[in-house]
């Protein structure tokens, strides 16, 4: 099998160091491909640390993958050599469930995560921290020539993570609002921007104001300011948080409208003080959870038409530990990008 | 203006007794009818004894109101002298808002409530338990041939609650639990069977089980049995609570699949300490209040073709005073209909 060089954790306090790791020889589905970037989102950085359960290591974490085209099997048809393309969260899933059927390959509880799952033959998938990786065609996905491969990179989470619940709910007019401004927060703003809606912001300072605005926000509120939420009664149509504080959900819904919806694709903690008021008559409350595979590739797609852009820092592999640091310090503007010919010398 | 005998309150603690009101001169488009049968409404009774602020008295309750049109004003298209007519919670909107276009009246901010608003004219409104009333042509609705209007008057409230969020998700073959068996829930299975669920009813003990299997649920679950809840995790692709007990939200939401929805058309009180990995991945929590004009039609008409028909018991205006405490201590199989025919002698 074959193998290529990686960054990787040993155990859930240890250091991102270099490992060598086994790609599978490559079926007749299978695309190949030479990651270019990948991006860190703060799932890996929970994943890594233990914090989502107990991991089997070596784990080579990062599904914002992004690269080119390097070999593919006889029957891929969608690909070939040089394509540019990425992968996200999975790299396969059962195909005959309700939830694959139904283009939510995500909900499939077969799913095939990108790192942390076992594969069909029983091997721990290993994520994009790496220069190589092999993934069936159809959880493989083409970038369009107008997102440059490093900024594309964090769309293969971040991205779908915040477009699929804005696809379902906005409409052109409506008035969204974005809870968080990290990594997630400042692609929803471009995206729901892009979709037509009237878009603010709701962060607990206003420290990033200015790059909100320049996201295409046109309202930016900071939820520390005690006359924030009284201001905002009945505002939104669609609130969508992408943050883990769990304190505001009965002020965010009560600055819905009557049959507004507020979408969590945060991490939240244990449990809420929820004013069931607050709901009513006819507010939503969901979650949501990365997106399918098609519409992984129209999120794609949507962002190369509407100049969609994460705006990242491109990183080494010796600086992937530090970076953890950042990121939960919330010291990143605004994602972290893995320049992976920094891994080792390429074969 | 003309009078018609009513039962009403004349203060939050007093007996429901004999009152006269007057209803406004008949305009072009209104449409007079004779009621002829009430229902009681548990938001009657939270309305009447100003548990849901205070009130103007004297208050007549009722929007689930069934009876025989008697005169319609010149511009009146769509009724004429004797057609089988009902009226539910509303009886007027702007008609020019958002929701009003969008066919959602019951969200429009100067909704006329049957009682309990003022009217265009700043008259307060008087409901149901009277022996006639006068209601523009659009919130009054055709009762079709096959549903006798006593048991029809409670599908004007309890009926279309539960339809619209039930006609919003349920598809056939979809595993539907309804959440409290009482006026709305006993009606809400019936619906649910009919649009081709699998239905099961969550009650607090098995008391009403045959009950519930006759009006079409195939399984009852105890919420009191500690092995309930565990045994249906990830059971039901929507759940529809019609209660106000606020104790069980984390576990009716794990008894979701993982893009269920919980619906919630109950009357809660304050606050529910909500565990929000219960709501994740994808799971939806909302609320749904009665449904919009088309919505009532359609409702009663579907209701009609299904031979749905909620079971009553009738009382007089003498009874209704206890026929409250029936009501709030659940002691009703399965909702109160008033015969106006005892409210006094008809002119």
């Amino acid at each position: 099998m074959p193998s290529t060089h990686a960054y990787g954790f040993t155990s859930p306090t240890s250091a991102c160091t270099p490992i060598e790791i086994t790609r599978r020889t490559p079926g007749p589905l299978d695309v190949v491909f030479d990651i270019q970037y990948a991006g860190i989102c703060h799932s890996d950085i929970h994943t890594a640390r233990g914090e989502w359960g107990q991991q089997r290591f070596p784990l080579v974490p990062g599904h914002e993958i992004a690269g080119i085209v390097r070999e593919v099997g006889e029957r891929v048809s969608a690909y070939q050599v040089g394509d540019r393309v990425g992968v996200g969260c999975m790299v396969d899933s059962c195909g005959e469930c309700d939830y694959c059927l139904a283009g939510r390959e995500q909900y499939c509880p077969k799913t095939n995560w990108t790192y942390g799952s076992l594969d069909w033959e029983g091997n721990p998938t290993q994520g994009g921290y790496s220069q190589s990786i092999t993934v069936t065609e159809k959880f493989v996905f083409r970038i369009p020539d107008s997102l440059p491969l490093d900024q594309a990179a964090p769309l293969l989470c971040a991205g779908v993570t915040t477009y699929s619940p804005l696809k379902a709910w906005v409409k052109p007019g409506m008035k969204v609002a974005i809870v968080g401004l990290g990594g997630l927060g400042h692609v929803g703003v471009q995206i729901a921007a892009a979709m037509g809606a009237e878009v603010s912001v709701l962060s607990h300072t206003l420290a990033k104001k200015a790059d909100g605005l320049a996201f295409g926000a046109s309202d930016y509120y900071a939820t520390s300011d005690p006359d924030t939420f009284p201001a905002l009664r009945n505002r939104f149509d669609m609130i969508l948080s992408t943050v883990s504080a769990t304190d505001d959900y009965s002020s965010y819904l009560s600055s819905l409208t009557k049959t507004g919806v507020l979408v969590n694709v945060g991490l939240p903690g244990d449990s809420i003080q929820l004013k069931l008021p607050a709901l009513g008559p006819a507010r939503t409350l969901m979650g949501s959870q990365i997106g399918g595979c098609a519409e992984t590739q129209e999120m794609l797609d949507f962002c190369g038409a509407h100049g969609v852009l994460p705006r990242i820092e491109t990183i080494s592999g010796e600086q992937i530990t530090e970076a953890y640091d950042q990121v939960v310090n919330s010291a990143v503007r605004y994602r972290f990008v893995i320049d992976t010919d920094t891994l080792g010398d390429r074969g």
